[in-house]
């Protein structure tokens, strides 16, 4: 192994081919960023394009915009880029709505096309919105649906043929461990089961292929590493083979066969139009475009190999620096299980990573004891983990994060 | 009546009260908009706040922003800010979502709150999304509910002891037709009915007594009269009495009593956070607020006495200069049935309008036959509905609606 120094990763930095993406982000000075998983930065041109939105096309355009500026297209034309970033083709994804409510739609699609079997699999360590959107549904249907919780070492057992649909996070936001898609998607299959992915911590982040593992529905996030911005809208993906079959309820006129013939009765669009619901925020939108062009312009296997070596690297370090600080990796060694964040559990967790943050590194805490690090390809540097894991280490060894400022705070997913 | 000249509405303009605040918004020059109703002009001051909510909020302060610039606290904010608009309190309106899904959940909590009725009352003629979505919730409940549609003289005598909700549009997007809110409210409380009104044509047009007319249940639209911006989210209110009863079920985590408990299983906040669902568009929620601050600053008393003068006038200059040529109002000329529009039907209407825009005067036109003009009293002027009529008169007379040009083109709500 080379000798791990902060010259090292200024190298690798110098040779790193992603490294001109940083250039199209704006990052505040001296500020060492690793929550993109939680909320993407800035795309430089995002300013220019909000101000061209706010400016020409409400301000002077005003309603002539729905078809002079495209606002009509602007969430399937969206939803084809990202298509592209997962594996689907043009014409199975839209953005629209939030995240938790494309997990309500697709999991009612979903029990409609099993109406005889009661199980839904889902993780009880993932991030809690996806169960609970799923107990409203199940509420609302009122048929005797069940949740049944696994982990990661049952969940390929649980898939029995009772199961009506598997709806699970690809990467789980707190340990950062990637499910294997295409093992599980057969699994299912295999039952009769069909496969809802949340790729919140993955679109983006690392390759994926929904129609390579023949996915039957997915969904995901707009402001992590899409870079979209905050609240950016979700996107929504139904694999071909099931438009025009099971039909989404929150069916709203954009949704309609034909939604400007404002017909009194209601009928389903047969294509992804009919996963939207209303009129969208156009201003988000149309700043989430400004991230996935970035996106859509580097290769993602460039992405992925950055990210393992940014991953391995931080464990790498934290090993040599603060091994006796009490730190316990709860991601993966394993590249092939993992995706693009690390994460540890700390006794005191919380004060620590506050501690870290006053020190301008920002990463996140999970409860009850994550520290969790993203890492993002087009943004992140080799030397931004060095200097992370050493900010880390100095802190520990000067017991920063006892200082009694480092109370609770908020912070999001 | 005073001599209906150019230079009367010129000094109607110059003694208006709300004539200063037409300078808080950008129109372009040479422009009549009539159209407001639709999509709101933009608030001069929106183009600042977007730009410091891309630069500095997202930009600068990253994931900080969610504490320290008041992003977690911001749907409920604007939703007091609504809440002043339509006679409801502090704490009983949150923005967030579309209107589509507002009513979706609206609709469900009114029908759990009624397990033992199946009817739903909606006007037959209302914008169809409000239909399309009681549809869609039917068929996910499976409980034999159906929806009686009414018009506007049947609705009283149809609300019986067999009616479950009664979701109604308080003003009618075509014919501009106010109902009696308080009237068919308590109409509907007399045989233990509940009401959900759809203000989207009402919240910022006119005063709005949610509380007054003890409604239950009400939601709306961002970017009409409340000049939010294009797609702006929407608002939903609960009255205080049914907030910790019926639960809607699109149940994200923010709607969760303890949301940063991360807790496996669904527990519904027994406050208006239970109409939430996940994280909202944060720029488009920031710039909704930029048009909220205006309204919150004018005099609804004094927006519906200039509404409805624009409106008067409106219909007067038509009999005077329009009346060969094939118009018919469908806007009540009774003050207190309308809202702030005016519509007229015409053989040829689509074309007609298509003509005025040609002339760089905007209304809008919806299927089959109504031209529409909304009057927004906080940018319109008197002498715009005067050049209107006589754009329109001229127009007529000259045939200029016969050109082949003002063909087909779809326009939005």
């Amino acid at each position: 192994m080379a000798k791990l120094t902060r010259d090292f990763f200024l190298d690798l930095d110098r040779l790193d081919a992603l490294a001109p993406f940083r250039d199209e982000f704006y990052l505040p000075d001296g500020l060492i960023y690793l929550d993109g998983n939680s909320l993407g930065a800035l795309p430089r041109v995002a300013a220019a394009r909000a101000r061209d939105v706010v400016e020409r096309e409400w301000g002077r355009d005003l309603i002539t915009s729905w078809n002079r500026n495209g606002w009509f297209q602007l969430a399937a034309r969206l939803g084809d880029k990202i298509a592209g970033l997962i594996g689907a083709e043009h014409g199975e994804v839209m953005v629209c709505d939030a995240t938790g409510i494309n997990l309500y739609k697709l999991l009612s699609m979903a029990l409609d096309m099993r109406p005889d079997r009661k199980t839904i699999i889902m993780e009880g360590s993932n991030f809690p919105t996806d169960a609970y959107m799923a107990q409203g549904l199940i509420r609302q249907l009122n048929r005797g649906h069940q949740i049944e919780f696994v982990e990661i070492d049952t969940v390929l057992e649980k898939i029995t043929e009772d199961v009506a649909v598997v709806a699970l996070t690809e990467v789980h936001y707190k340990t950062g461990h990637l499910l294997d898609m295409k093992l599980i998607t057969r699994r299912a299959h295999e039952v009769g089961a069909l496969v809802i992915w949340d790729l919140c911590h993955s679109a983006g982040a690392l390759p994926v292929d929904l129609n390579g593992c023949q996915a039957d529905f997915a969904l995901g996030c707009g402001y992590k590493y899409l870079n979209g911005g905050p609240g950016a809208p979700a996107f929504i993906y139904v694999a071909r083979r099931h438009q025009g079959r099971a039909v989404q309820p929150l069916t709203g006129w954009w949704s309609h066969a034909a939604p400007f013939a404002f017909e009194r009765d209601y009928r389903p669009a047969a294509n992804i139009w009919q996963t939207a619901t209303g009129t969208q925020p156009i201003l988000s939108l149309a700043v989430l475009e400004c991230g996935l062009d970035i996106l859509c312009r580097a290769n993602m296997a460039d992405i992925r190999r950055k990210s393992l070596n940014l991953c391995d690297y931080f464990i790498d370090l934290m090993e040599i620096y603060c091994a006796d600080f009490g730190f316990t990796c709860v991601t993966p060694r394993e590249r092939q299980c993992r995706g693009s964040q690390v994460a540890f559990s700390h006794a005191h967790g919380f004060a620590v990573m506050q501690a870290l943050i006053g020190q301008n590194i920002i990463g996140d805490f999970r409860a009850p004891d994550i520290v969790r690090f993203g890492l993002t390809p087009l943004y992140s540097r080799y030397v931004d983990v060095w200097d992370a894991v050493i900010g880390l280490k100095n802190i520990m060894e000067q017991g920063a994060w006892k200082n009694p400022e480092y109370h609770r705070v908020t912070t999001v997913t």
